[in-house]
């Protein structure tokens, strides 16, 4: 009675999901494996009793297989995706849908053509509990309309190839995603603003403060961090016309010594969307037995690949880079 | 490949545990179902494609039964869990181990007689991610040995049946066996002090101030607020030599508004322990797979009676009473 | 224009009550002092132009002098206080109104007597503004009745010669007339445990928890740790009916470094405290230029010393002691 | 003894200000005041027992006046900044310094040739200990070089005539000043984003998100709403490279009551900074009886009106406006 699920892709995040799938949730059960690396492959098939086949395609078009997690590399998402659609299979995709603009309107075609949502995209804050009582406080009417989202996205630190396009595209692809999702609106320019550089990360242009103007006229300011050293901090306010909404701390403990009282922040992105990971899955599991999806969608990861590639562009230029999107198909209404 | 469970008692408590198991934490299957009502019995197993059982009896006896969960009333607990000893199987039991400390005593010896673990309690303050927060900061030293530690249970509302002693048996219960994980101590003496009642209660003695004094002389407080309306309520600091540690508000945003700033406090104990009794359960199925069983044992379960049936004396005497435990047998060192 | 204030008792107290009258506050003049040491009382007096007495019912009788404040040795405040009531002078005495009951009482005869207030103790909580806005809390009746009062005093060390006496006499004072205080109440009996001890103080009993019991019902609990390093920290709230009101924490910033979130708690007494010391000395001269005295009375010594001295007797006893109050003279009321 | 003081302008805040001085603070007399509205002035000065002067410019010739505040209306600011320089007396003067840069500049030019400063600006947040606080964070070093400023200032409402030029002039002018005090650092350019105007303001373009950047490369967002309703909520975080700090919330209790827990914030800019306003005369007090001033200088006065002006140059052109400022007098190191 489990869903069959199909992974392609099982470096350290595939690896991850297959755990979650198999040893932390209810319902699912992972029948295949794929990998480019065809050897790390079969040792992960082996450690769960599931079939290794030598390609996505193939994994896709088993008849076992009942849907389908894309973790391969981001330039192969796309391909994998269509595929699933071609197959009528649900599949999880994380992000990016795919690298270019294109690719992405590609995947809206097909599914549009299919005539119902088969792709969920792998935007994992959108399940996170605190993300979603900013959206009910919203809902509530309690601060009035939304003005301004503040929005701060901290990691402790980046490997040496992280450039300033990997800020947007990689990190503040997130927050970016969160304001569209809270604010329930779309982005019509961007703009990056390059302020004093962390000397933690070298020649890299680190912090970076991204301005977003939404349709509705409201703003978001996306505080991007990536050596910060203390902690994986996770920030958001919205301010409303009669209030605000502020993301809480979640530290379990108060320890009072030395002279301070003091709480944890999470180390990484695990400790911080272990919850949301687990809730994504779980809600995408009972989509995908109903042969579907839920929350973000392949219109989500087209936004997302559109706003994030005309932010590298307004990266290079200093400039506002107005965001161009093709109307929004009722599918994803 | 799951573990396959037989749960006594299919009341409220006993659904949501067959809910957790099927649609929410991998690795088990409810596969038998018994309950003095046998009709109820009946619907639920067949909601969920279990076998239904007469008897508790039957159930434990049944071959594809490999671990039992006993949520039935308190008073048949300490039978069933003996036949499941005797029938060598893992059993899961909710609180209380036995209403008397003669039956804990019982279960004591046949689990001893047994050789190895297979008794777990419902104590499920021992998963939450808080409470093992604090003990792991006692762990680390910050805050020297503990001296006093104050808890703080405090609930919504109660119904009209509830008296004083239940706030010692079904509400403090929890807050000892804490006292006890927390402090790795054990109880030599309790008292109960009766303030001031909430006249919300009508005549109930409410709230108490429940002191035990531990072996190491450190002192436990124990306030059971029982009717206090605003939410439920778990409180908790240990002050040690040199610093404190304290549970944190764990709400998920901090609204704005009307000249204040506020953030929720759990309505009610599903919401407050949701978590913990994943990771109890979670915990527990590794443990009954492996045979066994984890956290908190039959002399956990056995304590707890011996003090709050020593607490129910000291409310009726008003003065302090002496807390009379055996020895602790090594199985549970 | 200003207030002429005398003061008897020129230690480290003394002095910083000179500093605060004389370069922080509007209003008062320091224009006489008089100390045991009269070298020291020559030096300070020189250093801010005032003259130097004797004697303090030299001091007292001065024409000069409109109002007394009384910072000398414990055992001559009540004679210093009865002088400055046969002068018709307002006094602001320093804790303890006096050590005895017996001597308490001739001052309360004294002042009754007189007519009206002249009297006001030192208990500067009841001008912080936390604690007023605690007892602000409970008047509106968001919280319903007051039902306990957890006070928690904790300082970070204490001299070799204190003693588990002077908890009480010399800290928990303050905690006994904060819960007089905030529930408009008086203690009808008195009890004290001393769990385990703080190995930092050797042999102090130390931390002490003293139960009152107040003549509405309400329990209070104190708990004083006097050796617990980390800082000065007073904790307090009152739990209610339908609710709870707690003392906030009060850092000016909230630092993110090394994996946590930290505030700062106050060092000492001076720093926690230095605002309602303003608005204590701001409030009575402004009572005292109008010939009498506001907040803390003679009665509020009174009582204060007939808790503590019952304290220092359940100590020694271990037991429940009665606390005997004489009847309220309407002048207090 | 005291500082004798002349005020200039005596409508609401020097009424305040007048308050302060004769009945909260220690040190300093109003003598003398002046107002354009005689007969106020007539009034306010038998108040308070101090002789009352035609024009600003008798009251600071009166040989009487030792010190002058200026709480005139902005425009006359600078005229009687200008003519107490000349008399060689310290002057208090609220913001603005004046309301063009030459102006501004006129008083540096008369100021620096007197040779030592007498001016201070009414910049009161220096003188905050939650400022202070978090400048004493950067200090230490803890959170390693300042690269983003997010300021934050939020007002229940303001009236009709407010305009979005007034958001700079009157309101982040305070945030601008505090930038520059915490980051040891001057402004090179400005812009103004108007986002989604908050319905409670009209036509108001409020809220509106002020960037500017640093000579250093640090950034300054300053976001103004000036129609929240909620609260006067003044928030400010620095991001540094290995930390962040950020300023706490100074509610005095914690009241948990129907679902929440919830704290106060203040009502108004008076409730907000009343401590502020007390330290910044009393060190202005105690600088101005040495002869000199402390604290905010011409030059911060100037700085801040070149800033805001560039700034509605800002708001008119909709771009990035570069700040120009003189070379800075050696007397403002």
């Amino acid at each position: 009675m489990n869903l069959k699920i199909g992974i392609i892709g099982v470096g350290m995040i595939g690896q991850d999901h297959i755990r979650r799938l198999t040893t932390v949730l209810a319902g699912a059960s992972v029948v295949a494996v794929s990998d480019v690396n065809g050897a790390q492959a079969e040792t992960v098939a082996a450690g769960i009793g599931a079939r290794c086949y030598a390609t996505g395609e193939a994994l896709i078009a088993a008849s076992e297989v009942e849907a389908i997690i894309v973790t391969s590399w981001g330039p192969t998402h796309a391909t994998y995706v269509l595929a699933a659609i071609a197959a009528g299979k649900p599949v999880f995709c994380e992000k990016p849908l795919a690298e270019t603009v294109e690719d992405c309107e590609a995947v809206l075609d097909a599914e549009v053509r299919h005539g119902k949502r088969l792709v969920q995209l792998g935007f994992m804050r959108r399940f996170d509990s605190q993300y979603r009582a900013m959206k009910e406080t919203l809902r509530s009417g309690i601060i009035g309309a939304p003005l301004i989202f503040q929005s701060g996205h901290r990691n402790p630190s980046v490997p040496g190839y992280y450039t300033a396009n990997n800020a947007l595209t990689d990190t503040a692809v997130h927050d970016i995603d969160t304001a569209r999702f809270l604010l329930d609106d779309e982005p019509v320019a961007i703009s990056v603003k390059s302020p004093r550089k962390n000397s933690r990360g070298g020649a890299l242009a680190d912090p970076l403060l991204t301005l977003l103007d939404m349709r509705s006229g409201a703003l978001v300011t996306i505080e991007t961090s990536v050596n910060i050293a203390y902690a994986y901090d996770i920030r958001g306010e919205i301010i409303g016309e009669t209030g605000v909404v502020t993301l809480a701390e979640r530290n379990d403990v108060v320890v009072k010594a030395n002279g301070v009282f003091s709480g944890r922040v999470p180390a990484d992105w695990k400790e911080r969307f272990s919850t949301a990971f687990d809730t994504e899955f779980r809600e995408w599991i009972a989509a995908a037995r109903a042969g579907g999806a839920t929350g973000p969608s392949s219109w989500d990861g087209y936004v997302a690949t559109a706003v994030t590639t005309t932010g590298v562009k307004a990266i290079a230029s200093g400039a506002r880079e107005p965001i161009k999107l093709r109307e929004r198909p009722a599918l994803y209404a």
